[in-house]
C-alpha cells in the first residue's frame, strides 16, 4: 500500500516536472499515458480539457496536488464500486463484459 | 499509477470484509499492516483511536471509504513534501536521515 502511495504521488512529481503544479500539457500527458485503461476518451484534448476545468477548484488554470488527488479519490471511489457490482454478481459481471 | 490505484482500493475493500465501513479492528488492523513505514505510533491503540476520531466526519465510529481517501490524500501529500524537501536539499536530507 505505500509503495502505491508513492506511485501516484511519483507520478505527480514527474508530471509536474519540478514544478508545483500540473500545466495543460503536462495533465494531458499524464491522463493519457497513466490513465487509458480506467478512463475514457483519454485521447480527446478537448475531454481532458474539461475534466481539468472541472478538477481546477482555483481556476489557476493548472492542476496543484490536492486537485490532483481529488480525481484519484474520484478514480478509487468508481473502481470500488465496480469492484464491488463484480464481487456480488460475478455471473452477471462477466456476461456484461462479454457483450 | 492504475494499479496503485487498483492498490489502495483493493486494501479497504479486504480490511473491510465485504462491509461498506471499516470498523474500529478494521482500521487498527489497516493501520497496522499497511502503514507502519510511513506513519508513526501505528502500534499504539490510542493514537490510531485518536486518527480514527479524526477522519469520522459523520462521527458514525466507522471509517468510510471516502474517509479513508481522505488519509491516503494526507499521507500522500505529506510524502510529497518529504520528496520536494529530499530533491532539493539531497545532501542535507541524507544527513538528517543518518542522524
Amino acid at each position: 500500500m505505500e509503495s502505491a502511495i508513492q506511485t501516484v504521488v511519483g507520478v505527480f512529481l514527474k508530471s509536474a516536472k519540478g514544478k508545483e503544479n500540473l500545466g495543460e500539457k503536462d495533465f494531458q500527458n499524464l491522463v493519457k499515458s497513466q490513465l487509458h485503461n480506467i478512463m475514457t476518451d483519454t485521447d480527446s484534448k478537448e475531454a481532458v480539457k474539461e475534466m481539468r476545468k472541472g478538477l481546477d477548484e482555483n481556476h489557476d488554470g493548472k492542476v496543484s496536488f490536492e486537485e490532483y488527488m481529488t480525481l484519484v479519490g474520484y478514480l478509487a471511489n468508481s473502481l470500488s464500486q465496480q469492484r464491488c457490482v463484480s464481487e456480488e454478481t460475478p455471473a452477471e459481471a462477466e456476461t456484461e463484459e462479454a457483450t
